[in-house]
């Protein structure tokens, strides 16, 4: 089936099921992050501390680890829960924001890969920085094009069994052997802080609603792109500035329907 | 005094001596807790470090403790300000989020309780892990009616002669022998994160102002959950979406009046 | 020129070179402080764990620490941060916020003081505070005004060389021998968490833009004391209550053009 008939049914299967997605997330965004799932219709929990985020993770439908602010009790929680969504295979996305320069985030993402997230998302930047290259961007910001990720984003995906999704004006979805683009969104996504990262939240709701309803996290995470992307769109429409484009996304999330995805574009390649 | 003629004085009370509420509470809602307070008249200040917690406690008018992210520093921090504000009889609530699976949190709140919170909040699960019973809810989201949760609060009321208010379609304060239900608000308040986490907060402003103004907690807590819902049911008119919403309530709570009451229906029964 | 003058061009510089401004700040006001850094056209970057705050401090262009919510962390990274800018001269902005009472962000801040701030941004109780006077204020809130903090100011500003800004109805900005008064804004701004906060971190970006287009640190606080303001009365005429006013304030930083300065008024003096 085309993506664009798949997105439909994983959107509606979060509404359905309203996967329960742990999120250990950087102090900026947890409350945007937390909105979003509730606006898609999944269910956040922000368990991010030592002795409960490991065995959360063996209940959730799904996780987040995002390093946007490593603090040391999140980077050992972060370790503990990636280790129990491997034993409860629980799908996981993990978001190395800003890795490259900055050394604690950098070296846990490196650990972190290891343990084989479902899903890396991230710029660019992070991505060529996640297998060692690159300078690292400014700070969440990036400063390379996906197309230049795409070499490291293949390598990632067959070394770790990984789907890697670069975040940029056209998103890039990688997999061994299958590359799915998706055009559209709104560089108002770029003037509001957390669009990226409450993104990767709401990959891990669409992978745990996909495998509920027989589709591939490749497909999943595709599939939450366009639908983010279109709302996006939808919110863009609306909105007056950066700040009325905020609540007009979740407004968004809340709202689209299949026929939005009409707003984007959507290519697959096997590569 | 029937408690929709006290309601309108406490609000006013808050309004006019703009208590100043300590708030330790968790990392995605804090923004969120701290404006609803604002827009009702009080005053938040978000304290919640040892060797600050304990002394600010005992010049706070009230206190919020919310174990939604219970990190080290503010475990020890939360006990160091449920004992200042016992010893300088400042009204405390708990808003024991997430209890029942998740260890550092249940463990704290059981100490907690111990303390003599003035008031316990929460939804059904909650309140029925707080004293020991049920597997929990999935995170913050519960698992339990009301109605399944009166005999937990009752027990709780009694034992340790708090006001326990149990969230839900309609809210029940339970106090030794008496028994108030507010019915109204809107479910648009659960599809933002921090609904019930903001109510905590306000609560304690309420209790505060209350008590200037010569009423007690349990009326104080009802006459909160009250001015809430009718704040909810104003915005829930005027939003689009729950992005629209969370804006909204916050304008509501600047601009509800008496007559907004009447959205609301308070009964009391002596039980 | 005059201030009203160069306000605009600093404001242009801000939109055009788009300075990299770290943040330590409390964890209230995290995500309002990056979306005012973005609407205003900078790029917010919340690097606040040590091993990761000194060295990025080196690479931004300007460096916010406020005490908000200073755990023990985030005092060792403050530290750490404020020695990565002194020795790179990155322009750094302190905010003392509700220093007096409490001690670890008293001592923390007067630590800080010593290690020459660029800018000191505060409330009038917080600037008292900061020379050792007072009783400090309820939390966040000041319970003294701007011209009784100008002698405290005036004092700080020739002891570290620093620029010092006082806010209130109407703003001081001073440094030896300078007095800027902006008189404007609106008072819904105290009706929000963060209003405050979020000016000391766009301080810094006009600070480091400043720098950039040939202006100096205090004409460039006063600009942006100016921008600030105007943004606020455009945000308060749009939005009906505190909560549709944050969004309004977000959309105006992004709209705030050189006539919108008219109303404000800027006056300077020799002292």
């Amino acid at each position: 089936m085309a993506l664009r008939d798949c997105a439909p049914t994983i959107l509606e299967a979060v509404r359905e099921t309203s996967p329960l997605i742990q999120c250990l997330t950087n102090s900026v965004v947890t409350s945007l992050t937390a909105n979003v799932l509730l606006a898609a219709g999944a269910t956040p929990a922000m368990v991010d501390i030592t002795g409960e985020a490991g065995p959360f993770a063996a209940l959730a439908s799904g996780l987040l680890i995002n390093l946007g602010t490593p603090h040391p009790e999140q980077r050992e929680a972060a370790l503990e829960a990636a280790d129990g969504a491997a034993s409860a295979r629980t799908p996981w996305v993990l978001d190395p924001v800003a890795i490259g320069a900055l050394t604690h985030r950098t070296a846990l993402a490196h650990r972190l890969v290891e343990l084989g997230p479902t899903v890396v998302r991230g710029n660019a930047s992070e991505i060529i920085a996640l297998l060692g290259g690159g300078g690292g961007g400014r700070g969440p910001e990036t400063a390379d094009d996906v197309e230049a990720a795409l070499d490291a984003a293949r390598t990632i995906a067959t070394r770790h069994g990984a789907v890697v999704a670069v975040s940029g004006p056209v998103d890039a979805i990688v997999s061994a052997g299958r590359t799915t683009r998706v055009a559209g969104g709104s560089p108002m996504l770029t003037r509001i802080t957390g669009g990226g990262c409450a993104l990767g939240a709401l990959i891990a709701a669409f992978v745990a609603a996909g495998r509920s309803s027989g589709h591939d996290p490749h497909t999943a995470t595709a599939a939450c792109h366009a639908v983010y992307s279109a709302a996006a769109e939808l919110a863009a429409a609306r909105a007056t500035g950066p700040g009325s484009f905020q609540p007009a996304l979740l407004d968004a999330l809340d709202a689209v329907r299949a026929r939005d995805l009409d707003r984007v574009t959507i290519t697959e390649e096997a590569a």
